[in-house]
C-alpha cells in the first residue's frame, strides 16, 4: 500500500514565482506516466487544449498556474502595459477549452486579484502573489475532495466490495478526485476495500484513468465489462456503488456518465446503496428535476470505432448519449464537502447547498 | 427492404455429390463479405478451427458437408477401404474444435448413415446419400429456426422496438438464427420493427455480427453500447427484450452471453417482457437450475487489449465471465421450435421439452 499524495500529482508547481507547471500527461495514460513541464504560455495552452489535462477542476487549477507563467517576463512592464499583458494571457488562456466552465471561473478569479492586488506592489512582487492565488485555487479544490473522502468514507466499513463508473478520480481534480477520494480516504484510515471498475464504454475512463489511479496508489481493483456489473452483484462482490456526477438537480436527479443510471437500477434490484459523490459547485438548483437536463449526443466513431479499429458495419446507425439522469429515489445519498445529503430530497438539497459554506 | 434467403447463406453446397462447400468467411465480417469455397478436407478443418464458421448449429452443418467432401475420392475403393475412410474423415474433422457438441453429434450421424447404408450401395451412391444426410441436417436446422421465428413473432406487433444482445443470428445457424429469426419473421410477415442492438463487449457480436445480418436483411436497427439500455429503455424505446441462450435448465433459468442478466434485471425493472429464443435441444433437464451451470472464466486480454490496442494499465485484475445465469422468474416466456413456454416454471419446461418431437 502506498500512500498517495508523495506519488502522484495531476498537477503541481516547482519553483517559486519564476518557477514552472507540471502535470502528467493524461494522454499517454494508461501505459506512459509522462510528466509534462510547461516553461511557456503556449505549451499550457496546448496542454489543456490537447486534454494532457482534464476534467473541469484540474483545468481551472492548470489556467491559473498559467496566468502565473504567463507574466513571468512581466517584470519590467510599468502598471499600464502589465495590466494590458494580464488581459492579454487571461484571453488567450480561455481560448483553450471554450465550454468549460471551470476555466473561465479560475482566469476570473485571478484577473480580479490582479486588479485588487495592483495599486500597492510591482509587477514581480504581483507574480508572487498570483502564485499565492493559483495555490489558493489548487488547495481549496484538494481539501474539497478530502473532505468529500472523510463523509463518505464514514459509509464504508473494513472489507467492503465497492463498485464505481467512469473516472471521479484525482486526475481530474488538484488530488483525490470525488468518488475515488472516498476509496483513498477509507484505505488511509485503514480501511481494506476491494473496487470493481466498469470499463465504462465507449470511451474506457475506467480502464484508461480510474484502473490507473486505483493501482497507482495501490487499491485492491478489478477492472469489469460494463455489462458484468449485474453478475458481480449477484454474487455479492460488491456492497455499495459510488460513482461522480456532471449535474445535479435541486431534487436531486443526478446527470452522469451514461450507465450510470443503469447501473444505479441494478443496484436497487440488488439491494445494494448507490451513492453519488459531488462538490456542492455540481448542483445547479435552477434546474427542479432532471428533466431539464440535456442530454448531449456524441459522434458514432466512439462506439464504431473503439480504439482506432472499426468494429461495426458500414453505416450502421448508432445511438451515442454522453450521459444519462439517475433519479433521485435511486440515489441513497449524496456525500459532497459540506456532508451527506440523505434522504435526497428538495429540502435536503436545499439545506446542504444554499447553507453558507 | 430485402427478403432474407436469397442474400446470405451462412452455409451452402454447391453442385451435386462432387460438388463444393462454400461459407461466408466470418473472419472477415463486418467490413468484408467474402465466401469461402471449402474443395477438400483440409480447408473445411481450417475453417472450423480459425472460426471461419461460428455457432453450434452451422458447425455441425460444415462438418457434416465436410464428410462428403472428404469422402470424394473414395469412389474407386472397396468397402473396407471405405469404411477406413469414413472414420479417418469423421475422425480429422473431430479435432478441428475438441469442445462442440454439434460438431461431435453431426459427425456421428453421418457416420451411422454410412454404416446404415453401406451393404447395399456402391461408394458412389454412398456419397450421393450422405450429401442428403447433410442437406437433411441443414434443413432441419433452417426448419427449427424458422419455427422459432414464427412462434416468437406473434409476440410482436408492428412498430415495436426491441432489444437484443450478442448474436443469436443466422451466422450462427442454418439460417434465420433464434432471436435474430424471431425479427426475420416478424419482418417476412410485414411488420416493421427497430432493433436496438447491445453492442456486448467484449467480443463485440452485437457489433460485429448483429449489426451486420440485420443490416443485410434490412431490418432496422440502432447499436448501443451495452451501458445504454437501460437509458434506452428509460426512453420508452423499446417494448420487448429477446436473446438467445447457451443452456437452459430445467427450472427455466438460462445461462446465456454475459450481459444478458443485466439486462433482464432493466427490463423488469423498466417492466419490458424479456423473452428467450432457443431450440428444445438447449435445454439440459439434468440441471434442475442455473446454480450447476459452471460459468467459464475468459482471459483478461479480451477486455484490457479489446480493441486490438492496449487499454487498461499493464497488470490490472480482471473479472471476465463468459456467461451469466438469469433466474427463470426474470424470463417472461421461451420461445422453442415446438411451441412458447410461459409461464416458465419447471412443469411447462418439462412438458415441452419432453414431450415427442
Amino acid at each position: 500500500m502506498t500512500t498517495s499524495t508523495e506519488n502522484i500529482h495531476t498537477i503541481r508547481w516547482e519553483g517559486a514565482a519564476d518557477g514552472n507547471l507540471v502535470l502528467i500527461d493524461q494522454t499517454r495514460l494508461p501505459l506512459d506516466l509522462v510528466e509534462l513541464t510547461c516553461r511557456d504560455l503556449d505549451s499550457v495552452w496546448e496542454a489543456i487544449q490537447q486534454l494532457r489535462v482534464r476534467g473541469a477542476p484540474a483545468i481551472g487549477i492548470a489556467a491559473a498556474y498559467g496566468v502565473v507563467i504567463g507574466l513571468q517576463d512581466a517584470g519590467d512592464l510599468d502598471q499600464q502595459s502589465f495590466n494590458r499583458r494580464v488581459t492579454e494571457v487571461c484571453d488567450h488562456l480561455a481560448t483553450s477549452r471554450p465550454t468549460a466552465v471551470n476555466l473561465f471561473w479560475a482566469l476570473d478569479r485571478m484577473r480580479r486579484r490582479a486588479e485588487q492586488l495592483q495599486p500597492a506592489h510591482t509587477p514581480t512582487e504581483l507574480c508572487e502573489r498570483l502564485l499565492e492565488e493559483a495555490r489558493a485555487i489548487h488547495d481549496e479544490d484538494r481539501e474539497m475532495c478530502h473532505a468529500i473522502g472523510r463523509y463518505g468514507a464514514d459509509l464504508l466499513t473494513d472489507g467492503t466490495g465497492v463498485l464505481t463508473h467512469c473516472n471521479a478520480g484525482g486526475l481530474a481534480t488538484a488530488e483525490y478526485g470525488t468518488a475515488l477520494s472516498v476509496f483513498f480516504t477509507a484505505q488511509d484510515q485503514g480501511k481494506q476495500l476491494h473496487v470493481y471498475i466498469d470499463e465504462t464504454r465507449p470511451l474506457l475512463q475506467g480502464a484508461r484513468l480510474t484502473a490507473w489511479e486505483l493501482k497507482q496508489r495501490g487499491v485492491d481493483s478489478t477492472l469489469i465489462c460494463d455489462s458484468m456489473a449485474a453478475q458481480v452483484m449477484r454474487e455479492g462482490r460488491v456492497q455499495a456503488v459510488i460513482t461522480g456526477a456532471d449535474r445535479i438537480a435541486a431534487n436531486g436527479d443526478v446527470a452522469n456518465k451514461i450507465g450510470t443510471y443503469g447501473v444505479a437500477v441494478l443496484a436497487r434490484a440488488h439491494d445494494i446503496p448507490f451513492y453519488v459523490a459531488a462538490p456542492t459547485s455540481t448542483f445547479d438548483l435552477s434546474l427542479p428535476d432532471g428533466d431539464g437536463i440535456p442530454i448531449e449526443q456524441r459522434a458514432s466513431e466512439e462506439v464504431t470505432h473503439g480504439f482506432g479499429r472499426q468494429t461495426a458495419p458500414d453505416g450502421v446507425a448508432v445511438y451515442n448519449p454522453a450521459f444519462d439522469v439517475t433519479p433521485a429515489e435511486y440515489v441513497r445519498a449524496i456525500i459532497t464537502e459540506r456532508g451527506i445529503i440523505q434522504p435526497v430530497t428538495a429540502q435536503m438539497v436545499r439545506e446542504m447547498v444554499s447553507a453558507l459554506p
